[in-house]
């Protein structure tokens, strides 16, 4: 269980309630799933250039900042952390890494 | 603790003693950084792609594909998935969501 | 008149009538919008890799790769170079650049 | 000639001069290449949410804005529209979409 994700997951769904004046979150809610997506290759740029600039902090500050706003996509369509999560275990179950070599290449 | 994602970082420890010509993991170590970043902004853009199609399923799919690339990505530089989730949990803790939004507008 | 990007523009209207399996072009036509759009995602990655590295012959070639594939996206549209040329043309006319910071600030 | 890109070319060149606090562009070149690349990602994200979308208006605008902010990114590196424009040339001139084909696949 990814707790954190989680519980990421349960409060980016409180978060559906809230007053978009007073949360980052609630604000990008309402401005609906166009401007999420936004964000989400708005930190991928982000984490890339801190990928090709080797600094770890700003590598892990990057993917935090990426992975974060894939949850807030992935709430407001509907989804949990814990579906991406399954997606994972079950690739990993099936030996998902050569699973994912024989598909891309 | 994230079994998911911590089980995955160890894997993709593992595979950097693999075969490159056997595993599409290590291929993507021996390409080096820039060509698993570039693999990260791909996902990145076949989720926004999946976002706004809007279909669950395909979401979920490309949103793993996501996370998983930016593992080998930290992988590669010498980090753990942890370090990501400890990010994120340290801004929970200091209720991080409203520390990012004050920090973003 | 852009000669180069309007001949282009010319050439990828031309590759719609193309064999796919004898074609790049004719061939991501084939597949549809979203592997078009995949494809200006990952040279927009690789643009960005180029641009922190800062080599200037990376960045040409992979900015022009970039172009390319959004060019490839307007002919699939039913647009043509001149449509984006016109736009920052009016933008220019308008003194855009200042109407740019006005609307993104 | 394309006269639309080199125009701006030479504006964008002349905002290396403007003050910070007055001009988007010389504002951009003060955060540094960092910024300037982030921005590219957030466009190009923009021109494929927009490309998914299917709005021909939508599309023409958001690959204006991603074609101005690689103009700044190749102004801030010391290069011009022009050699962006003369690698796609060449390319044509090589037959290059089938350089491209056969360089891709």
């Amino acid at each position: 269980m990814s707790d954190v994700l989680n519980r990421l997951g349960e409060l980016l769904e409180q978060r559906k309630q809230a007053d978009p004046a007073a949360s980052y979150v609630a604000k990008l809610y309402a401005k609906g799933m166009d401007s999420i997506l936004k964000k989400v290759g708005e930190e991928a740029a982000e984490t890339i250039i801190a990928g090709k600039g080797g600094n770890k902090d700003e590598i892990i500050y990057e993917t935090a900042d990426l992975w974060f706003h894939t949850l807030i996509m992935l709430a407001h369509a509907g989804l949990e952390p814990q579906d991406v999560l399954d997606e994972l275990a079950r690739r990993e179950g099936l030996s998902g890494l050569v699973e994912k070599a024989q598909r891309k290449e």
